[in-house]
This record gives C-alpha cells, sequence and structure tokens, in this order.
C-alpha cells in the first residue's frame, strides 16, 4: 500500500515528503492508520546518523496512537476501529528468556526497532510512525484506553512513558519511598507525573530555576536547583531510587551521594561522552548501586497505558504539523518544548 | 592494662614495638587474649596514611581471633576460655536503621573502626590487633567455632572472609547461580571459596595464567585470564553476579559485559585512582548494575564464621613473626603472599 510519510534520505538532509509501502497485513498483523506520532529525541540522533547504521531513507517514529484499519484472519484481539498503539519495538525473537519473561526489549537476539530495524519488507529496514500507516504484529500492538480527546497526548506515553515507567516499577517505587526524577523534559516530565501518581515523595532535580513552578505543576513534591550545593546537600542519603533521564555528561556522584543504603540510580540515555567517572567510595559505604534501564516490555507498556487511562495520565504536549518537523527538530535541540512534540498525521493529509 | 603491640609513630616510620594501655572491662566488654592477628592491605594504607586522617601511634589489625581472659558483669554471651573473634567494628550508634537491621557496618552515624576509631580510652583512638589483647563491647565480639589448629587461618575471616561473604549473600548467589570472582588475592581467593561452598557456578578472573591451578584448587569452576580478550568474550552475557576485589583502576565494562540482564558488578575496594568511567550503554541494554558493598555485619560475620565451621573454610595464610611485619607489607605490596599473612601473636612474648 502507497502511504505518505515524513524522513530524510540522507544525514545531512532534512526531513521532507517521501513516499513509502507498506506490506498488507498477514495473518498476525494489525494495519493502523496512524493518527498522531510522538517527537523523540532519538528519532532526531537516527536521522541524523548520530547513531551507528542509520539506513536510508529513513522514516522515525516511535510513539504511535491511530485507529486499526484492517486485521489479518488470526488476529483476536484487535479489531477494526480499535484505538492502539505501537512504541519503540514492532517485533523481537518470542523464544529467548526475555521474551519469555515480557521482556522484548532485553531479547537476546536483539529487537526489531520501529525504525531502522531489519526487515523483509521493502526497503529492507522498518519505517517509523512519520507516516499515514503501519503493519505491526498483534503481540506489539498496545490497546489504548484513553478518550478521543487525549490520543495526541497519549502518544508520547509509548516512549518517554514507558521507559520512566518500566524502572519505577522494577525498582518498586510507590508510597512511602522518596524518588528524584533528574532532568525535566519529555521523559523527566513523564517521570514526574508516574512517580506521583504511583503514590511516592517526589522531588524534581532540574538545572534550571524556571522550571521550578512547571515541575510542581507536574506533581513533584519538592524541586532541587542541582546547581545548588546546599540544596543538594540537603538531601544527602535519603533517596531511596533516582531516575536520572539526562543523557548529557554529567556528574553522577551528586545524585548517588544522596541516595540512602541500598538506593538505586538508574541511568535511561546515553551519553555522547562519557559521564565522569563515579566515585566508587559513594557506593561502596551505602551499599548503593548505579543501573541502567531500556525502554521496556510490551506487558508493562500495556499496564502503563491502562494505569494512565485510569489516571488520567497524559504526556503535556505541543502539536505540530508535519511539515514543521525539521523546526521542531531545530527547536528540541534547544530543549524548547513543554515537553513533547507530536505530529498531527493528518497534516500529511 | 599495659599491652604490647606493634605499631607506628608516623606514616615514614616502620612499624616497631610499641606498649599500650587496654581499659579495664566494663559491664558489657569482653577481654581476649590476641592470639593471631590477619594482615590486610587497609592496615598498609592506614598505617602509611594514605588515607585522610591517620592518627599516631597506629596500631592496626583487625582480623583478630583470640581467647578470652575476662568479661564483664552484664556478659552472658562469652565466658572466659572460649574462642572468639573481631573484625572490623568495636563499636557503633546501636539506635539507626542500619544498626536495627544488623548492618552496623552501614550506621547512619558512622561505626568505630577496629584502629583508628574514635574512642574515650588512650590515646583517644582505636588501637587494632597487631597486640596481645584488646577489649571490646560483647556485641562486636563473635564466636569461633573452628578447631584450635585452624585459628591462626581463621583470622583473615574476620574483614576478607566478611567482606566477600556479605555481597555474595545479599546478591543471593547460591546454587544455579554463575558467578564471578575478579582478582584472586588476599579477598578474591576468599570469593572463590565462599562461592563455590554456597554452591555457585564459580569462574575466577585472574591477570596471571600463573593463578590457574591455585584458583582450580581453591574451587573454581572455571578460570578466565581476563587480559585474553577472546577467553572473556565466550562468556559475554552468561553472569547472574561478578564480584570484584581488585581495587587498582582498571576496565569495569570488560567485566558488565559478562553479566546477563539484571546482573551486578558489586566493587569492594576503593581504587586510588578512578576506574576508566563504565560505559552507560552496556548498563542500560541489559539493565545491569554497578553495585558496591562493605565488609559486613555483625549478624552475618557470625553466620559467615558458622557457615565456614561447618564446611571447614578457612583462609590460605602464611605465618608471620611481630617482628617480620615490615618486610611482610613489602611484599604484600609486590602481591607476593598466598593469600594472607598472619600474624602470630604470640611472637610478640
Amino acid at each position: 500500500m502507497a502511504t505518505k510519510a515524513y524522513g530524510a534520505y540522507a544525514a545531512d538532509k532534512p526531513l521532507e515528503p517521501i513516499d513509502i509501502e507498506r506490506r498488507a497485513p498477514g495473518d498476525h498483523d494489525v494495519q493502523i492508520d496512524i493518527l498522531y506520532c510522538g517527537v523523540c529525541h532519538s528519532d532526531l540522533h537516527q536521522v541524523k546518523s548520530e547513531w551507528d547504521g542509520t539506513l536510508y531513507p529513513c522514516v522515525p517514529g516511535h510513539e504511535i496512537v491511530g485507529r486499526v484499519s484492517a486485521v489479518g484472519e488470526h488476529v483476536s484481539k484487535f479489531a477494526v476501529g480499535d484505538v492502539v498503539g505501537v512504541g519503540c519495538m514492532v517485533d523481537s525473537c518470542q523464544h529467548c528468556a526475555s521474551c519469555d519473561e515480557g521482556l522484548e526489549q532485553y531479547c537476546e537476539n536483539g529487537f526489531v526497532g520501529t525504525y531502522n530495524g531489519p526487515t523483509p519488507d521493502a526497503p529492507g529496514h522498518t519505517l517509523g510512525g512519520y507516516s499515514q500507516r503501519i503493519v505491526v504484529s498483534d503481540k506489539f500492538v498496545l490497546k489504548v484506553g484513553h478518550g478521543e480527546e487525549d490520543l495526541a497526548a497519549v502518544a508520547p506515553l509509548l516512549c518517554a512513558g514507558i521507559t520512566t515507567w518500566s524502572p519505577l516499577r522494577h525498582w518498586q517505587v510507590g508510597p512511602g519511598k522518596k524518588v528524584g526524577i533528574v532532568g525535566i523534559g519529555g521523559l523527566g516530565h513523564m517521570g514526574v507525573k508516574l512517580a506521583h501518581a504511583l503514590g511516592a515523595h517526589v522531588v524534581a532535580f532540574t538545572t534550571s530555576e524556571s522550571k521550578r513552578a512547571d515541575a510542581l505543576a507536574l506533581g513533584a513534591d519538592d524541586v532541587v536547583v542541582s546547581r545548588d550545593a546546599e540544596a543538594m546537600a540537603a538531601h544527602a542519603g535519603s533517596f531511596d531510587f533516582i531516575l536520572n533521564t539526562v543523557a548529557a555528561s554529567h556528574n553522577l556522584d551528586a545524585f548517588t551521594t544522596l541516595l540512602k543504603r541500598d538506593g538505586t540510580l538508574t541511568l535511561v540515555g546515553v551519553p555522547e561522552h562519557a559521564h565522569p567517572s563515579p566515585n566508587v567510595a559513594a557506593l561502596i559505604f551505602k551499599r548503593r548501586s548505579i543501573a541502567g534501564s531500556l525502554i521496556g516490555g510490551i506487558a508493562e507498556t500495556q499496564e502503563m497505558l491502562d494505569f494512565c487511562a485510569e489516571h488520567g495520565i497524559v504526556a503535556d504536549i505541543e502539536m505540530i504539523r508535519a511539515d514543521e518537523i525539521n523546526t521542531a527538530y531545530a527547536r528540541m535541540l534547544k530543549s524548547d518544548v513543554k515537553y513533547r512534540f507530536v505530529i498531527d498525521i493528518a497534516s500529511m493529509g
């Protein structure tokens, strides 16, 4: 099926309209007419070839919300007209230890990314959600329970939401826990909302005093400007868990030292340049950990979407037309977005 | 009580005989005639003032085995003649969250070290086990169940043993787990013995091929020379837990990448110069952790001693006279010891 999309033909080219093909739905496939697609920083890294191995043409987008327009013969969970989501993955091996545990993001054989992943479909690599339509194996399609008016703001839950939800759940954030969220951007603003809704005492860390009011409005119980050494010291040794969403190289010790004994600092961003080497004594003397976490599995993504529908949680977004994507990237590089751009796919029409 | 000891009057002075005073046992004190004291690398760091704040005269030693020679009025757990041990701590606040959980090594108010810690006793700081006698609060005295012939080799269990036991237990090493021990020295040789006795599949990592036979004899199921990239790669992504006993600065990524999803690399040594900054992607893509661990609490030290008595586990030692301590330090700096020096305190006679 001929499908309109937005993508780039090379790392140094802007995104532009591209005509792509989507496969006819197979027996286990769900065909989705895309309504909205969130704009993730990963999209920009991939399309600009800042990571190794970008295949062109590159159509980014892995925060997809749409409506089912066809289903394969053996699909029973979804019907035409259902509102659904697709996140960062469209396939995995389905038989390794991680897939067996519903942790497809850690598939031992490598999951298939929603874009730039291996596929027999033309052009030989997956093409993402900056497009009118996508066809995905039903195992990687999520049900969306939010109301129609929320659907644009649901899109970022599929990456920013699950990337923060998965570690918050894995490290058992909830009532009675003191939790830090470092960085109030696309990921961090979801981290604050979710940790708050999970019942934790939430402290937001930001480098800019200007985000204080916003962070409180998002659900933070307290806000600490991380450049303020005195304010940081007041929280020394007091956190059960800190989720660090900042990918830029920075001093991790500032946060490990805020953890209680047995606390964990979890990183979800890979820095372009290495962080300064963390102080080992800060780990040893309180049995603290530094960990990493990658997006989330399909089952926990569904759990997160259901939780968000029930609690009325969506992302804070700025809607754009598809032809505004290059400007949006430029603004994203300056962190000039509160907190996620979402493409109105109808604008491709 | 006048007591003979070995210690140093200054960082640049060798250890020499020193006369010290021990307090008369208080109501809750146990007076111990020391039989053996292990020689830990920390002793050397402290006495040479390679760490901040060494107080002189400095009498090191925190791997103590001896016989009870007097007990205070309110001591019921110990009697004159009992064989007992004292490790790295002789006191803690006893009322913080960590002390309440029996994790005195993480005392929120700071535990009192067996040497160089604060005390009202003369000379105002604690003096360690390179001495004929020590007086310790009964809460910090351990029962030793080994036979008389093993007592010298029991001494290193009080630091090297518990420092490896505590993380092995905390991270639930046992049957069905694949466990790495990095560095086959004072700590590492105990790590191999204990992990093996706990029923894990144990792989010893060493930089020297010459330690292969020894590591197998200690209980390792496999030995990998960590400079051999091919041998290392064969173990990629396969470990549940790796205990890293090497304090010298080295590349941690070589070991994090050997962990399974959700595996932990635990460090027990503080490097003088920082390790190269660990690769964050290696953490994120398998939800791995890097953690630290500090000695162990009193309850788990007793558990370890009981386990070792039951399983016939002691350290591999080389016995020395007290007047050989400076030579022993020089050899320890060249890693020329299998695997722990122990001072025969009778030689101070």
